[in-house]
């Protein structure tokens, strides 16, 4: 979703270089060495405003987290979040999802999220939805072995279109919620669009989908 | 969904031999000749009151359907259903859903429908579930290869439970409907439950789920 562009958006996100990653390809395959530990990697790729990402690396210090996402203005939002939080196990990046094969070495990342990626309900966009199989083989190269990519939307159409997709990757679901706030899931951190979209009564769908590793091409 | 005891039935459902199968293991394999053509053979397990199956038959004459049910009161409903249309192409079993591969050979059916099965929604009852892998390893035995489930439910804890069941056994979710009703899908015919509930907002959930044939162990 795009925002009004934000004065002084660029400014801000260049001037906390310890946070929002300079030349981000330099530490392709070196980013143990950029947190200082071999911790898991997680990364949301159109991490927004931030509440996501930030909460998620809040609430699990033992794992590191990058938060992606190409439009400055938003990204300078969950810039202030993270400033707020000084979490060391927190990273963002200002950069481009189609182009996560420049950033990440093969097998780099453990987990990747998709948070209420924008719909393209038209059929002639198919192939600009997060979840269209291109997307998913970049998502596979970075990822390791059995890795998954954890989705969520209120968005029907995409959720329907999504699982069919990722079953035709060849991905398992392993687990589906057809009402994420109805269910007993917990620890779920909500993003800002969830938190509002939730409160009009409209399910939120959530679906873990697993890369099975005997279809990994590397 | 269990009804009351109806008056009757058993004899009702004997004497119309013609369509409701006596001894249906004699058939395994012959299916073709019961019907007197090399028709598709599509099966509904757990047919109720058989609006649905006898919809199918009379929308679909060059499709044969088979409906099974294992309770005598709701199968000579069904039966009263069929004897008003006349069909050909329809035949009713009174047999239990578990038992399938006494009745059909390999590889001897086209297409199978689960409708608005039972939930079973205690975890301790998931093996009884028609999704469980279990009865899916039976279908996939007397389906041809790349043969498809059709599955409708409102239930959505059985549905969450079913994508992924299928998932997880290998099959491929070819299409997904979150609201069926909503959607632009065509020819749905409805079962009684599904008419009565639908009509209170509830939305039904659908699938198309495919084995595969390198999966397929015969």
């Amino acid at each position: 979703m795009r925002m009004r562009k934000r004065p002084g958006a660029a400014e801000l996100l260049a001037s906390h270089p310890e946070l929002v990653v300079d030349e981000p390809s330099k530490w392709q395959g070196r980013w143990e060495e950029r947190f200082g530990n071999n911790h898991p990697i997680h990364i949301e790729i159109g991490s927004g405003k931030g509440q996501f990402v930030v909460g998620m690396a809040k609430a699990n210090p033992d794992i590191n987290y990058i938060g992606i996402d190409m439009q400055l203005s938003v990204l300078s939002i969950a810039l202030e979040k993270a400033l707020e939080e000084e979490l060391p196990n927190l990273q963002l990046l200002h950069v481009n999802g189609e182009e996560l094969t420049q950033y990440f070495a093969e097998n780099e990342i453990d987990q990747i999220y998709l948070n209420f990626s924008d719909p393209w309900p038209k059929t002639r966009h198919e192939k600009r939805r997060l979840t269209f199989k291109t997307f998913l083989a970049t998502d596979e190269e970075i990822l390791k072995s059995n890795g998954e990519i954890h989705f969520k939307t209120d968005n029907r159409g995409l959720f329907e279109y999504s699982l069919s997709s990722f079953s035709k990757y060849g991905m398992i679901l392993e687990q589906v919620w057809l009402d994420l706030h109805a269910s007993d899931y917990e620890g779920n951190i909500m993003t800002e669009y969830e938190q509002k979209f939730s409160a009009k009564g409209q399910p939120i769908y959530r679906v873990e989908a697993r890369f099975q590793s005997e279809n990994k091409q590397i």
